[in-house]
């Protein structure tokens, strides 16, 4: 594989940086660290099958079209779990979506045209990035650091912004961000809510990874901190998704967000998808009052806590003094920086000669791509393929550092 | 409801006009002939329980994110599907979208920028138009007879347009249009095609009731004749849908288009949805193979034939020489013109008075409303219904004439 395919300004509309990965992926003994998906073992299939036998015994009436802005029956689930995570909304902040991809999208249609400044947390998720170039947004890359984004950094970049691109969003993933793993402290939450009162931008505050936490208790979503700061003015919309959770293949997602900007969404979203499947809403709806969520959400949570750990130990056992990481508080994903400047081609080749997958750091930096980093995921592999999945990537270490 | 909310200028972004006739329908007394959906009583509730639990059945798998393209598994289902309707086409050719709404927004995503010329046979599906309104989409508006689309006027219509303003695309529904009913003629299907390869646009044919014929055989789609008039540059890009056929909750549509198409509308599709739902993929697929799919779609027709009937012969009775319409010749939908002028506002106050509902005429015009004409459809109320909804249309008739 040609890595320029990861450099931001050849990826749409030739393809993306994930999909360029997915021929290695057939590779039988190639173990993948490179995924940004949940466990199938940790899912709860018979929980998930014994739902859709009730959704589906009701009758036909999940078999219709469904209101766009989702089913009474989910959207009054998803209002309790917004409450268990202390977020206060009613069914008028609601919007079920197809997956939060899809609410992130029609927010996307909504707020930017072509030329508008869009801040973008950095290392950022690809597929926001996608949907940002695609609308021809401006992106300004705000950097992070082990403690979440530098709302320092943010306040001196937005100061520097001339009054024509003044930005009108600003896309974060405060809980154990993809890729980068970090938890966003709650003092930079505040400020970065007093940011954008100052100067009048939204927060997309994108969360499937919240419920995934490994240190204890969970941080305050942003839009908690929004509201007790800005109250009706809040300037944070909340998205979250049970494709971690529960499972992807349901397609639901979920913004909350104030009634104007729920009911333009509602009409954007009637010419994308007309309304997400009520069969699976039905399901997922079933799902949730069945109980089952919060004991899989915690035994998934625990198995990808010993993953993570696992990766972390071996990390150091194997590339100790080789590369720069933190070991993650929760989440899916690992951000690995290398301490010497290696040719990140020559890398990623010896990693699929020797039989491990993972995605090259450029794919996540709208902007400037930075050199000597990588996205790995612990989430999808046991904790046997993480020790050996490491064990490969410190021999491609040592190939590629001869090269150099 | 104040029937501005109808004229296209005011449709967006306040609400759509659809969504605007939902709480009359709460109403108990209320006939709807507004619905554009099948009839819950005639989807295979069983079938598709059955299927549901035999895709649940095989385990995990269905439960993880899929491919963007579609399951190879549906997709395969799919190509049979067209190959039904004389569609030739390979893997490559295929999209699964979410719902062919989802396949018509990608194209608009991919082909139209804001000012671009889009022809639009006349009147025409409200979701459409919202679409290209969306996009920023010069709207040509093609006229329509009981024949289709009016080649000699597009024609007409395509000459006269200055340099600047070549079209891009033409957004048909050929057969059994939504709104106007109408079944296309091949002589005009083969000069459509014609026309489009002289003047270099895209056909967009929009699929979704041409199993639903009353007098025969089904018509051959128009990306036939664009195989057989062009080949390897057919013209004509393919959306269907399961929808209208086996069930809307499905939100399973595709596309059938040249690689290089389906290839960029795969990647525009990762930023708005990922994929389309594995699940309802997998139970669309068990229930395609099942051979419960012919003799569904068999005795749905015969229904709404039955009902269509009940339709043009209860307004022939109460309304004869007030209106014209053309007696249904396939699909869901009566298209009525009133044969004398009347107060559109005046008409839909006294039918929601009466108890019955309709949607007015002007939801389907992109640019000149015209006046005196509404959609009925047949499709989801029983021959008493409409019998007695077009009993209380005549009543509504006869009282908004006094008001002129």
């Amino acid at each position: 594989m040609n890595l320029d395919l990861f450099v931001p300004a050849f990826v749409n509309p030739a393809g993306s940086p994930i999909r360029e990965l997915f021929p290695y992926l057939a590779r039988p003994d190639m173990i993948s660290l490179a995924g940004g998906y949940p466990s199938l073992s940790l899912l709860d299939a018979h929980g998930l099958r014994t739902s859709a036998q009730r959704a589906l015994a009701l009758g036909a009436g999940p078999l219709q079209y469904g209101a766009t802005e989702g089913t009474p029956d989910l959207k009054e689930q998803l209002l309790l779990l917004c409450a268990s995570r202390g977020i206060t909304a009613t069914e008028q902040d609601l919007l079920v979506t197809t997956g939060s991809q899809q609410a992130f999208d029609l927010l996307v249609r909504l707020f930017v045209q072509a030329g508008d400044t869009v801040l973008v947390e950095t290392p950022a998720y690809p597929a926001a990035i996608q949907a940002l170039r695609m609308a021809g947004a401006e992106m300004v890359e705000v950097p992070m650091d082990a403690h979440g984004l530098m709302t320092t950094e943010l306040a001196r970049i937005v100061d520097a912004l001339p009054p024509s691109s003044r930005p009108k969003l600003l896309y974060t993933v405060p809980a154990f961000s993809n890729p980068r793993g970090t938890l966003m402290r709650p003092s930079r939450r505040a400020e970065l809510v007093e940011l954008a009162r100052k100067h009048g931008f939204l927060i997309i505050e994108d969360d499937p990874y919240g419920e995934f936490v490994f240190t204890g208790d969970r941080c305050e979503p942003l839009h908690v901190h929004g509201h007790r700061l800005c109250g009706a003015d809040n300037p944070v919309i909340y998205l979250a998704s049970l494709s971690k959770t529960v499972a992807p293949a349901l397609r639901v997602g979920w913004m909350v967000a104030p009634p104007d900007i729920v009911r333009r969404c509602t009409v954007a979203k009637q010419t994308v998808d007309l309304c997400t499947s009520p069969i699976t809403q039905a399901i997922a709806a079933d799902y949730l009052r069945s109980g089952r969520y919060a004991p899989t959400v915690r035994s998934s949570r625990d198995e990808y806590k010993r993953r993570a750990d696992t990766m972390a130990d071996s990390l150091m056992l194997e590339l100790g003094g080789q590369v720069h990481f933190e070991r993650p508080e929760g989440g899916m994903f690992l951000w690995l920086e290398s301490a010497d400047p290696l040719n990140a081609q020559s890398l990623f080749e010896a990693a699929v000669n020797q039989g491990v997958l993972f995605v090259p750091g450029a794919a996540f930096f709208p902007v400037v791509p930075k050199a000597g980093c990588m996205r790995l995921s612990f989430a999808a592999t046991d904790v046997d393929q993480i020790r050996e999945g490491v064990r490969r990537l410190s021999r491609a270490f040592r190939i590629a550092s001869k090269v150099v």
